[in-house]
């Protein structure tokens, strides 16, 4: 932990000749073609006939499919797919560099087929997944055919919250029976998510690692509820959403066990680095656009006979945001590196720095554009209010920030009490 | 500014004898009648069967109106009129915690008759409205049957964003003709929304304090157009909305002029200091309220085997939160008791103080009180994420706090240059 | 803690007409007696023929024994000493206002015999002290004819810290024998330093808060060896001194217990809650003073051609510093009053809360000042380093920050807990 | 400014193979050899028999030269000297790594003659200098026999600051006539300090970019005085030391001007960028050092019958500290690959990110791990004190962190026009 690595391999943070004509691609493709349609796709939720925000319109499957199919022609597919013959042939860091682009505009992860959940769930089947699971479910979700959700609680935390604690699986006969109840699972209200992946609990008497298994079940399984969708500062994130599912008597065959039974945190494990560090490099990529607009409106209107930019605490603002986007970047192409070079464990100390420091950065940095434009700031004129709802719910989402720094100190404490020998 | 007041009068911010009970009653009748109706009430918008989300339902006009009955009743009512014969005789800072107390729960200012932009549009008609006005809408803003909104531009602010800009009033035989246009109208998405206090620029080449005049007129004039709500972090707030309208040729007998022709400054100020003090309390209300929530998710949550209080940094947390909100109560007291003592000129500097300092304040708070909940605190399960949102727009609401710092900066400048003499 | 006080006293936190005049009269002492002479003393540190900077000089002699007269001849002596016959029959607060000028300059608390830590001593000898003790210590004490010392461990803070555990008090016959050594005891290096008023632990075996007790004795009984000077950011702050003290086997008499053995830890409480409050103020006194170094500073130099305070984010830095320097300082007037009203006991999280907010507020804004001097800022040529390196040892002295926190956090758990019932 | 460098090398911010040995080197050197003497080292000052604290001992000469002799041997020498014939060949990023190691211990960076403003002037003499400047005093500064010193004027920053002013250089028949007086002359202290690089203006009427012109000179030149010693923060850093000098008539031959007339500000300007860089890198060995204080009494104290670490706010501390250090180290990484990769001029806006951020950083880090030592943290007892007010002075010297922000948000403000075309 102190800033030297002991890999031999060159730490590269920069944008490699391999990856760089794809962020020119990207980004191409973004402007030219996502971005003048993301409003119009978020302006259809509520349109389908039934009213439920939840189904998508024609107009709406039109967009989208329309999109995934030129990301496909213009070779923009799966790029997040690191480490597989499957994929790319890209490093975590160069990826980083795409994820940090695809952040900047809402639709864009998903047209390129690297949205969160599902290259998460995505990684687990293509890594511990079955023959029959790669089949099922891993070949259309990696055509971007079908959705998927991710159904965990993380042991340990906040364990008395009825809502966040483990779905128990009690064995019955040659299956398992599930029963929970879990109050964000993001993805689930998407029509065509079609598989869940959950942890369970299936032995609480069993060795902390050991309690838990991971399955992979279909979504539409009889007993499972979606209650309602939870909202984010007053928003459903329709047709996404983020579900408060209710799981009574769901019978589960043993088969649909992923890697083996309380083999669950293995699985969880390999799953959490590349994610992250997806999410915090489109963090930075919200925090880059909101500088952008900053330093627009600094530079438009003036006030007082001057450009707004140019007054009071202005340049102090621009000066700090461009000092600590770099800075989190840097951090977060590090942590990208330690994955590639020394693999997910050794990355965990420093996926948990960038969770704590990406989504707390870009909220600054959106705050301060927002304050920068007025009340247009939190209107619907500008995106700076929906990318603030969005990067506070990073703080949140896999793992608070308290626990994160909570593993960072004890990485630290551990690596000096080493260092002191 | 040097903390001293040179006023002979005593500094006593605490609650007076005077007060006391009206804050238990207020207290009481909150808790008691207010509290249970107000997810209700909030939960009907959008259910009048137009559609119209800034339309009410009948369940709505029953639970205000009849809140609103019971608040007079009780001799709860318009008692933000400090300084009045018509008031209840109170201070402003006995009227200070009252404000706080009502801070907690959404509808309680309305109910009691102390709702913004109402209150300060109902001061300038006291105070410099023809005696016309006075009947035909002062007394029924006083009864609670009608509200009303406040059309201003701040002069000199961002002032090359047109939709900030002043009207334009133009001399039109015996009345004025008004055009323009204007982003942030709270109170106008209302049904009930009779009257419009409007500040128009009369001359534009008159020296700066004498451009302005203030009218008052009917909010159903023909030539007035509500374009859209605009909205704070994706709600309306229907049915009060902040309502974008344009004002095209609009025709004002001269009559509706308040105060006289070039002195809207004058009316403008006399009418900021008491609203944004009763802004500043009713955030520090919501502070308490949050603080309460965070101790109450501190105690009752346990992770590791340990109340979520005694966690981490949560004693820091929950101790900062204690200190900010007493330092930031104490400040807007002491700009009240400087109000009552020296008046609204004297209490600009403090003003300002409080108006930067206390939506910051709350923000911080509300924002730690969020992270103790996990995700249940920006959803719907907790009331934290609306009212982080409603804390966030007072940073713009009354002059963004870079303005607010700026005032206070060039008060202390020179009465350091003076106390250098 | 819900920042409603529920005693009937009005809480008056401004400058009383008692005290009003004796502001005057002591702001117009220092500046045309103290502050000419301040300098002047802290040069001859050193220069005793001795080399001794711990003795004082003929010159040093001359201007403290000289202002101290002057003091005494204009009634502005033992101004501290508050409730009680002996003194001025000021409050707190009032004494607030007084402590705050007295912080302004260096030599103005001793000048005024209202400097720690004789305040706080001479407070326990006023109370608990035997008329002997009285006679033989506390009459040249209220003289200013000799100093004192406070020695003392914070029960349970840092407890495996050899240098600041309770001193060892063996029964020894008729008296005690202490053995001990313990790092900061502030005074001791002054030669008029004639009494130490001791905290040591006589029986480790008894209930909490019956292990201690409390003694006065002379401060050159055999035994007691001043082992050296501490230095605080270089400086050992001479002749005054933070000396680190060595006790082998001194011999007390049992008549010297103060109070009664056991009940040390009484008399400690009692002796806490006054002293702080003065720290504080005296801090916020600093902190008023910078802010007048920088809006002289920022009026008076100019840089690309205009004067610094209109630089960048000049205009919020004076600001934020006056909001801030408002917001401690009626939070400790506060502090105070619930000492005048409620007692020390009630006044204790309250005094917890601006031990915390004070001095970080006090370097924050010295630190701010210093910047806004540039090179100048820490080098002798102002005061602002000095300040700076003194307000910081208060975020030790009674007590780190972090303890303080807690027990504001546990008060508000409490009294949160007491109003969910 | 976008993150993204168009430079077409790889960013390897790692430890090079190259360097990885010599950091080995250089930290067991510091273990075992300098880090023993370094206390002794500094306790000599002021024990020469003049009394004098800026001449050096016989003890001190000793242990320098020793040190010195040593490092030589170890092939430790000079190394910061990139980018040169003479050098060792290492790239900027390679250098940053050493110079980390280099800030750990007071002493370090003179041993292996690596200290400023040595390293900045030998750069302007190397790269400069006339023949004869290189024989007379480069060559003895690379073998570290002599040392020098930097008088320069901020051109444009508080130019009305008297002690800030350019000298002024008045053409006298073949040379020039020098009278000026400037604060903070680092190093002048020294009586090994023969050799100032001195800038002054020679044509006030001048285009700006003409007006100066850089001098080599003899420390001891007739009219020169060294009036007093700054202090910082009470310290004078004997016997390096800050001096003021005063210039009187000092006449110059023409052929001691760098590089030709008018040119001063392209020597400066090629003179900033890698010793700022050094700076920095050094601010976060510091840090870095005092987190490892942190968690060493952290570790070994315990209080509440916990270790330190564990209590409160603690862990978060700790992360944080290790997440703003990582960072800022790869920020200043960055800055000397850019400077390695682009040049000066391009690396200017990433130095001025990092003058604002490691300094900043570090100085927080300090100041919490001071807070973590209770009073014995600002005591002689540890380094932490030092260290603190040595990080804080860097917050001024090579323009205060307004100025470098200014720049930072200029070069944003003028990126972004870009890439809005």
């Amino acid at each position: 932990m102190d800033g030297m690595n002991d890999s031999g391999a060159a730490m590269d943070l920069g944008m490699s000749a391999r990856v760089r004509p794809l962020v020119a691609a990207v980004r191409a493709m973004i402007a030219d073609e996502i971005a003048p349609l993301d409003a119009e796709y978020h302006a259809e939720v509520g349109r389908h006939p039934s009213g439920d925000r939840f189904r998508l319109t024609d107009r709406q499957r039109e967009i989208i499919d329309g999109l995934k199919a030129e990301a496909k022609a213009r070779g923009l597919w799966n790029l997040w797919l690191t480490d597989s013959a499957r994929g790319g042939g890209l490093t975590t860091v160069d990826y980083a560099y795409l994820a940090e682009e695809m952040g900047k505009v809402p639709l864009a992860a998903e047209v390129f087929n690297c949205n969160a959940p599902d290259t998460g769930n995505m990684e687990v089947l293509e890594r511990y997944g079955a023959e029959w699971m790669k089949a099922r479910w891993l070949a259309p979700l990696l055509a971007g055919e079908i959705r998927s959700a991710y159904v965990m609680s993380e042991p340990g935390v906040a364990s008395s919250d009825a809502a966040q604690l483990a779905f128990a699986a009690r064995r019955d006969g040659d299956g398992f029976v599930l029963n929970g109840e879990k109050h964000w699972i993001s993805g689930a209200g998407d029509p065509r998510c079609a598989v869940y992946i959950l942890l369970a609990c299936t032995d609480p008497e069993a060795d902390k690692h050991a309690r838990h298994t991971m399955f992979a079940l279909d979504a539409d399984m009889p007993g499972i509820e979606v209650v309602r969708p939870m909202t984010v500062f007053g928003a459903d994130d329709a047709p996404h959403g983020h579900m408060h599912l209710r799981f009574t008597d769901v019978r589960v065959p043993a088969e649909n066990v992923i890697l083996g039974e309380g083999r669950g945190f293995e699985v969880a494990q390999g799953r959490l680095g590349p994610g992250r560090i997806h999410h915090c490099m489109r963090a930075i990529g919200q925090a880059e656009k909101a500088l952008a607009l900053m330093c627009r409106r600094g530079t438009e209107r003036t006030a007082f006979g001057k450009p707004l930019a140019e007054l009071g605490a202005n340049y102090d603002i621009v000066a700090n945001a461009r000092m600590e986007i770099e800075m989190a970047r840097l951090l977060c192409l590090k942590a990208a590196w330690v994955m590639d070079t020394e693999g997910t464990r050794a990355a965990a100390p420093w996926i948990s720095q960038i969770k704590v420091v990406a989504p707390l950065m870009a909220g600054r940095v959106i705050d301060e554009a927002i304050q920068m434009h007025g009340g247009s700031g939190i209107s619907q004129d500008f995106e700076l209010a929906r990318m603030w709802t969005h990067v506070r719910t990073l703080r949140f989402a896999d793992g608070p920030d308290a626990v994160h720094r909570r593993q960072v100190a004890r990485a630290e404490l551990k690596a000096q009490r080493g260092a002191g020998d």
